[in-house]
């Protein structure tokens, strides 16, 4: 049997009671850490919490399935994940491998950066468009397919959640994401990420250094602000409501 | 202080670590069951867990806010909802009322139904456009703009999550929302809810009577499943391995 278990948005306390009660039952207990961040010191004490041995597997390890699968034919293994699971796709493809070998699966849900982060900057869930993420630029690689997503929900009159990529599992620094949509904006011009235009920065969710702040993007590029993970949120048309919540974190 | 608390997807034991932790340092703690449907006895074993009295408020007292911001105003207040606290307006409307009293705010956040659902039918959820909600039909009130959304999405290849509708906080039944679904389709033609139009279908998400299916329309109509509460997905273009994980579940 094959458990994916959630850990949730920041640390090993953001677990489930019903998470630590499945892990106790686990044989076999594996967990990836390049998907999303998770705090450092995380496994460790979640480790010590359920008395349990957890191994931590690198990504060619998850891609493949291969080590976790053969485990999990014989017992019941569990895989944890930082966040809900099953938002990476590798999730998704380790679970249907799974079920295509007949071995039994089941996930536990945790807190998820998807809902945390709508949830407190006040924005209604239902007023959000198709998430995004900003790609980290490279030397031949300069996609702006971003630009267009925002600019498309903000057509709409939809909020966008712009997530933040990954390099080798470290996540990116607020400056340099500003500095990538301050380019994309210079490529196409039509004003979504100009210097005056608004957003939603919000730093470690769900973390004891937690930061929440609305301004313009002129604003962000001058001030330090927080610590990574960032993830960034791009409203279109707001309801009264939420336009005085977000005027509420104005920085 | 005022804390939202998010008791997560189904019962108690999706409350996380940190949840039972904060609840424990709570002078008042209030629970609200209406924005969203929670297991039964949920609040009388978390209560017990952490050996306080929950006092469950009517729709009224959360909405008007002022017996919790009452005591927020000098004791350490939680407020108990189900799935990730913020999602619904009530909620958004309640913290932005304290924020403006001076009262401190903070979100204990949980498991959710908008990545849980997504999640258990292997979809990717970067391809999701706004989520949408089913309402009850109504003598004289006939709304069809949940079917504008949908087909909005499904012209842009995006999923949709399509959540039913409560009535006095309790969920719709799945044969009215087909039946509503049906009834949308006569009026609009676009094919969206035809009888060959697939969904992904999931009643009781993170329950141990969960159960998901990928089918026809016409199947569900004819076909007991499950019990509620129910949430629908309208498949978009699917990629071919969400194409693969959807066909694992087709009922």
């Amino acid at each position: 049997m094959l458990l994916l278990v959630g850990i949730g948005l920041w640390d090993w306390k953001d677990a489930s009671v019903r998470a630590l009660e499945e892990l106790k039952k686990c044989d076999v207990i594996f967990a990836e850490e390049y998907t999303s961040r998770m705090e450092e010191g995380t496994l460790a004490k979640l480790g010590k919490k359920i008395n349990k041995k957890i191994i931590v597997l690198g990504r060619e390890d998850v891609e493949s399935g291969k080590k976790i699968l053969a485990e999990a034919a014989k017992k019941k293994v569990a895989l944890l994940t930082p966040g809900d699971p099953m938002i990476a796709t590798t999730h998704i493809a380790l679970v249907l491998e799974a079920r295509k070998k007949k071995i039994q699966t089941k996930i536990i849900h945790a807190s998820s950066i998807f809902t945390a982060a709508i949830g407190e900057a006040g924005l209604q869930i239902y007023k959000f468009g198709k998430t995004v993420t900003l790609p980290k630029w490279r030397e031949k690689y300069r996609p702006t397919s971003t630009y267009d997503m925002v600019a498309e929900n903000r057509a709409r009159g939809l909020h966008t959640l712009l997530l933040l990529d990954l390099d080798e599992g470290m996540p990116m620094e607020l400056v340099e994401a500003l500095a990538i949509m301050e380019r994309m904006e210079e490529e196409k011009k039509l004003g979504v990420f100009a210097d005056d235009a608004h957003v939603v920065v919000l730093s470690r969710v769900g973390s004891g250094e937690q930061k929440v702040a609305y301004a313009q993007l002129i604003k962000l590029k001058t001030k330090k602000f927080g610590r990574p993970p960032y993830v960034l949120i791009i409203p279109g048309s707001m309801h009264f409501l939420e336009k005085e919540f977000v005027e509420g974190l104005r920085a």
